[in-house]
């Protein structure tokens, strides 16, 4: 990077919170600037937050409030202004900021005379590739998912079954949001957050974004999909198995073992210098061999519907995906190999592990076993 | 809005996401197309989605996949042809963008030649006013809210202190992760998430934004802010309490009592009509007619240090503020007034409660006792 020129950054949404969590070493409920030039990293706070981001951002770090760059009343709380002083005390004359930047910002700072560009690069492709510190955090996250799944599992399994198939439990109709409530309390205990868990039988089960509400019933495959945050470390961990209480129809059952061949194919396949589209592929065979078919019918998509895993970190999506296009896979990815098959009328079928990507194949974060039917 | 003109918006982030669910009724894990026009409102989902956006937008909203706007292959996950093709078929030849529409696809759109500007004027101004309908989802989680800091308080009021002043319960260490977990699966209980719980003792309750971690000790401030969002209507509540085991030292009890009796200054001024700097000055004058300064020194900003409120919906920082500037409230705002104090070495106490602006007054969401020392 040129000495002029500093590549900036606003911890406002999304990814890009998490790359100044990553770049910087610091976070915080409001959003704030971060600068990173040859020469030095910078950040600007608000007063109530620099202490800490003193103490928790990497050394070396440069931590201003906006008084701090000298500005006051109404300034000190704009981005434009923070930005310029920022450019001065950076001795900086042009800027770089990702697709993302807020394009108003942009179109003020390019009236106030600033040199400022879009870059289409990733902001942080680093991020990619795990630190043995990194691998640990999700590994924790992931121990917690897995403590939660064995829990639900245990709780499905203990369910009571009446002549209509309904599940319960101690007397109580046994619902997703029981199950959901009951993953979501484990997860807290190992102080990690389940914002969206999914816990979806039957038909619901074959929508993927459907977190599931409602009576759970016996004979239907139940998707479990539990991705928990670290409240400490912010990382996330991933997992989803299927289930079903009691026999599984045979065709059923077939959907289940269909998804588990896939997914071991998948896993088999997972080492690095493998293409994402690769692996992707073989899923796809498994299921092609087993006729079941990926159709788009009516506006209705049936089959194996989306990609076969992502990148899991400080995003719960992030880089490489395994899809129907990705790059090679390198040592130290932390990724997910999650195929399905989704066919209203017949059930939805989702298995998914996050596992470290080595030299010669992949490790499992946390082990889980794989049972379908819970009998 | 001219015939030709629509505003656009990207589910992608942060208010963007909460405006598009308000304006359409409908919301994904994954960022979709919003756009309104004079004649109707359209989306553009993925297929996996289509069904349920269907089902839940607002009636008459026009829903799209990429395959049904003609795209293929690439193009179909591309904003910029995403929006093209959907400006044909909305027939207009403008768009409208907020300012924090992204930089790079602004630029993408500006070379492809399609008309497109940034507004500066907020996207949903009409949201810092409830229906009846979001009170009743707002009052559900401050509900969840005010059970789980009961819950908290009980378990305090039960701890045990040992000659060096520490909690303890059920021979465990009473610690802000201890009442942290037992706040949060309450709020699982009620169908609500507590992300960022805050439980901080001592001097970390003098930081307001320290979640608080370790020990919690006997004759000291304790602040639990609480802001749970419902699973179900994504509505926000948010309360907070400040507690002390055990006797209060002279001291503290003052700095206590005197948020106490600024809240209550502030609350007996809201009403439609009155505006929010008014009300922040009020909490001004009780603090300093009881001596408690607010000063910056040597880059430590200590007494009352942020605003007295906000308003609370599908955001839990939304228009209106309450603080140096703040425009004339309205009946039908949900807003929170929460003076506090910090004063390192000393503590930290707050104070807050979520109600509805009304013509004559105000409303309490759910009620909850103000109680300092827990003997």
């Amino acid at each position: 990077m040129n000495r002029l020129t500093g590549q900036l950054l606003i911890s406002d949404s999304g990814s890009s919170a998490t790359n100044v969590r990553y770049l910087s070493g610091f976070t915080a409920p409001d959003p704030f600037l971060y600068l990173k030039t040859a020469a030095a990293d910078y950040l600007v706070v608000s007063i109530m937050e620099k202490e800490r981001a003193v103490r928790q951002s990497n050394p070396g770090t440069q931590v201003f409030t906006p008084a701090e760059l000298g500005l006051k009343g109404k300034q000190s709380g704009r981005w434009k202004d923070q930005i310029i002083k920022l450019m001065e005390i950076a001795r900086i004359r042009r800027i770089q900021v990702s697709s993302g930047f807020p394009a108003g910002l942009y179109l003020d700072l390019q009236k106030k005379g600033v040199n400022i560009s879009v870059t289409r690069k990733a902001v942080c492709p680093e991020r990619a590739v795990k630190s043995r510190d990194e691998i640990v955090k999700i590994r924790k996250s992931q121990q917690a998912a897995v403590a939660a799944m064995k829990g639900a599992a245990a709780l499905i399994q203990a369910s009571s079954i009446d002549g209509k198939r309904r599940l319960s439990y101690k007397r109580q109709p046994l619902t997703s949001e029981t199950v959901r409530r009951h993953i979501d309390k484990i997860l807290i205990e190992h102080d990690c957050i389940g914002t969206d868990t999914i816990v979806a039988g039957g038909n619901q089960a074959t929508d993927p974004h459907e977190r599931g509400e409602g009576q759970l019933y016996a004979g239907e495959a139940i998707i479990i999909d539990i991705f928990p945050q670290s409240r400490k470390t912010g990382y996330w961990g991933d997992i989803t198995r299927t289930f079903c209480r009691g026999k599984a129809p045979a065709e059923l059952k077939k959907l289940y073992l269909a998804v588990k061949a896939a997914q071991a194919e998948a896993l088999k396949a997972v080492r690095a210098g493998v293409c994402g589209d690769e692996i992707h592929a073989l899923c796809c065979r498994v299921f092609e061999e087993r006729n079941f078919p990926t159709t788009e019918q009516n506006g209705v998509h049936t089959g194996f519907i989306h990609g076969t895993g992502h990148g899991v970190g400080l995003d719960i999506h992030e880089q490489p995906r395994i899809g129907r296009s990705g790059a090679q896979l390198e040592a130290g990815q932390v990724v997910t190999i999650e195929p399905g098959l989704y066919y209203p009328g017949k059930g939805g079928v989702r298995i998914e592990d996050t596992v470290v990507v080595t030299e010669t194949g992949f490790r499992y974060l946390a082990s889980c076993p794989k049972k379908f039917e819970l009998l």
